[in-house]
């Protein structure tokens, strides 16, 4: 009944809103305008809401989602895989031997190909630098023409689960999950996040995570703070994207390369390891032209790099410079603990495990912001969608 | 409103049609009546008309649709997957670490443990002259005793998704879009079709599809011409049976090794490689035999055989041979196509860009007639099943 | 309708049975109690029996069923993505690129981000003497804190799908098969079962299979022979079991390392090959060392040790000296075949050919077993779910 009643009025609420999501994709959020932002964490707790009340959404009589990992995933496999349960899709795996399907024509037709019944396509793509976000807009631009074409008789929507830019289905996870640590939207403003750098021994994380978070969390009126050493700051554009967010929210940005004082006062902290900028970069090109050697060489080069930051350790003593001592820790998961799966990395033990189970709660949003992305993105009028969903209970 | 009335009629029109699928497989169209055909096409053309107008046709309630997949496939692979969640089947893939499933015992077995639940086995198995569509029947004897003796509650149907003789899903896909791509089937009615071998750099790639075009286009009245050189032909057997659709269905069919005389005002040109009869014999000899040696000279012997034939591509020049110079161009894709993703092979840049959007089409339709080979061939009433269906919306 | 009367009076008899197994997982059926293993069966029944007049029973609205074979499996794969396509669950397979899980922490998290909108987790983890099922109580704490910390909203019920020690989803299967072989449970009672070992060509094939259905059959007042050579007996503990469960049910439980004597008067025997404790616990302790050439020496070892045995072979012979001349033959498939799939092995081709069809008919239990087992598992008022379902109808 309570239940009941806090549905309706969360779907009444969103009514009110302005979202722009119907037939579109979900690939980079500074893309989005605030409300859809806004839309899918509130569709995501009201499906999580319907969720654990026992009951499903099967708003698809019939229908695949796709998902299609151009790198390792586990996790984000059975949160997309999850997603469409929820929705009532059948989850079906792209699985390509070779990572070979760069050229434009291939593309075109393998995507028209696996859509004919197909309502959502989930994208990992996060090893290029360049290329991956790319890649999406290139299976994108294949759907718009078949669609058009009528080749397909629906537009599957696209989710962006890592690419070389954003992460947003993490991200808008870990949003949910600060906002409903610290109560709501509201009381984000103000608070003192920091996206910092951590040391890890393994080579080439993606920057996806941190450049999601600091455009992201800039939208929310935090202040938010972007701490690595010098090499290994993002490219300004995702800077400057920041930046203006930041504005635009009354919030604040600011860039430093000093762990301890970034950690002062700080009521988030999200350490965490990334590969620098012109690592990937070049990476990527060594890849393109298949040197192995210089491959090699530059993994070297990048361990080394590292190497002259193994201090960069997020521990008791840096997290006792924070607000009373309890911020909160965040990370996506896995994390490199130190003396658990690695001997120097981005975590001590003991930090980790204070905040451990908080860092599995982050993480159990995920499934729901990928099957709102999915619902806002392929329904017309998704709130009229739930709510007849909502009377056959 | 219309799009129901348009539905019961076409339910109204196939309730006069004697077929006869209930409990049978779906290997081979030459094994069918033209009953069984037509009653194909129709049902899925009402399963596209469902699905598209965002509805399903889940008459299952449980139970699975397993793929078992004994050579490399993505597309046929979702076309299946699609089917399986159109109708309500969970869809399992079978995995063979390596191809050894040949003894009848083992067969058997297998297929009786995999089968407790599951409604439809899509099978491909295309790479051995002379034992694919045997495996197929191997299958079929053992799901026989299986369900005769009580191990099994329910007979699956195997449906063919290609095999050393026929690709019976592809060619009644591309059945469904000349059909209305012309109009209707009478349009097809004395249209010239030409079934044209064409280069390729590759090698030893099934004779399914010529075999299975030429055996079923002349079921319906077409002047069905076969180019190749003389070569590559076709089994006598297959020929025959083309001779004898065409007489029965008023229809024509020619051999002929001249690409240019076969184009002169054609309606439609399906110009695509295969290996010579002779070569696939012999390839699966020598991997029976594990004759590694032998394998690599035949491979060696094959291509430049195939070399003869360089000449032998879809071009512009061919292409305004055709009646009005417009024939359409088909292919069950991928396509070798020049100066995209090979250098020689069977169609030019430009004819294949000219047709892309068509051939994706004609693709479109597979999944719908799988599903209704499925439905067809386990539904006693299939078309009470499809009413009871439709009065749920 | 008469087939509704039987279903309603099963769940009637179920409704005066305290089974006690919401909540819970099934990891060994020693650790359940009579209630518990009767109200599976009785389940399975109906489940079976609800298939079987098409109907499924998809109690999940959604939500997922895992399964994690650490070790190869077609077979039970089929059985309980079977047993989640009758329950409404999508069917999911955890991948693991290496064994390597072993460490707690990553156990601890891996199993909670796989587990948000997991209802059930299927497990087979065979290959390793003493940490199997310690690996699956690894996985039930995990789980255990992440529903206890609001991690995950619902405990999804472990199954083990074969393991170290036990193989309950199989050896339920056998006793469902040999209840409607000779009746009801009632007339097992005095019946002789004979688990003996015989002979095989290869190496390391778990003890599970005979440690469980001694465990088990003894419980239903049989006569219970285990039969092996010496060095080839379970773990003292095991026997103790089956000592205890024969006393407590009435029946008898002797052990002989004499074939003949063992299938006198046997009314079903159940010839099957398995290692060496001595030789399984040696063998994880290389593994785990990584001593590889101690592994290609235990086997030699091993081999050695089984060719002192090749005499022990289920044949017509032994076969005729059974009641009457014609015990039941049981066996969890594949069977070692002479002159089938071997030279030399468990059974004769003649008598395995006479039983053919009985073990398949074995094996058919399994996906209702299971599909039981997490029904029971995972409701609260399981007969009341059942009823509300058949309502439906």
């Amino acid at each position: 009944m309570s239940n009941n009643r806090r549905l309706a009025s969360s779907l009444n609420t969103l009514k009110q809103v302005n979202f722009d999501l119907f037939q579109r994709d979900f690939l980079l959020t500074w893309e989005k305008e605030y409300e859809d932002i806004w839309s899918i964490l509130k569709v995501a707790e009201i499906l999580k809401d319907i969720y654990e009340t026992n009951r499903g959404l099967r708003i698809f009589q019939s229908g695949l989602g796709i998902s299609w990992f151009r790198d390792n995933s586990t996790r984000t496999r059975m949160s997309f895989s999850s997603a469409c349960a929820l929705l009532g899709l059948s989850h079906q795996e792209m699985e390509e031997k070779k990572l070979q399907l760069y050229h434009g024509e291939t593309v075109r037709e393998t995507v028209n190909m696996i859509s004919f019944l197909t309502q959502a396509i989930g994208i990992r793509d996060d090893m290029y630098m360049g290329k991956g976000n790319k890649f999406m807009r290139d299976v994108a631009s294949a759907l718009d023409e078949g669609f058009k074409e009528g080749v397909i008789s629906q537009r599957p929507a696209i989710i962006n689960l890592q690419c070389d830019l954003d992460h947003p289905t993490q991200t808008m996870a870990d949003l949910l999950h600060i906002k409903n640590y610290f109560g709501n939207l509201e009381k984000l403003r103000g608070k003192k996040i920091v996206m910092s750098w951590a040391y890890s021994s393994s080579y080439g994380k993606p920057m996806s995570v941190p450049q999601g978070i600091i455009t992201l969390m800039s939208r929310f009126g935090m202040d938010v703070v972007l701490c690595c050493p010098k090499d290994y700051k993002p490219h300004d554009d995702i800077l400057d994207k920041a930046q203006k967010f930041s504005l635009i929210s009354g919030g604040t940005f600011h860039i430093t390369d000093n762990m301890k004082k970034a950690f002062k006062d700080a009521d988030i902290v999200y350490p965490k390891s990334w590969a620098p900028y012109r690592i990937m970069t070049e990476r990527t090109r060594l890849l393109d032209s298949g040197n192995q050697e210089g491959l090699v060489e530059l993994e070297k080069e990048c361990l080394e790099q590292n190497a002259c930051y193994k201090d960069w350790v997020c521990n008791g003593n840096l997290m006792s410079r924070t607000k009373d001592g309890k911020a909160l820790y965040m990370h996506c998961l896995p994390a490199d603990i130190q003396d658990v799966n690695c001997k120097e990395g981005e975590v001590t033990k003991e930090v980790f495990e204070q905040y451990r189970i908080e860092t599995y709660k982050e993480a159990g949003y995920k499934p729901f912001i990928i099957a709102a992305m999915i619902l806002l993105c392929t329904q017309k009028d998704s709130i009229a969608v739930i709510e007849e969903k909502l009377k056959e209970f």
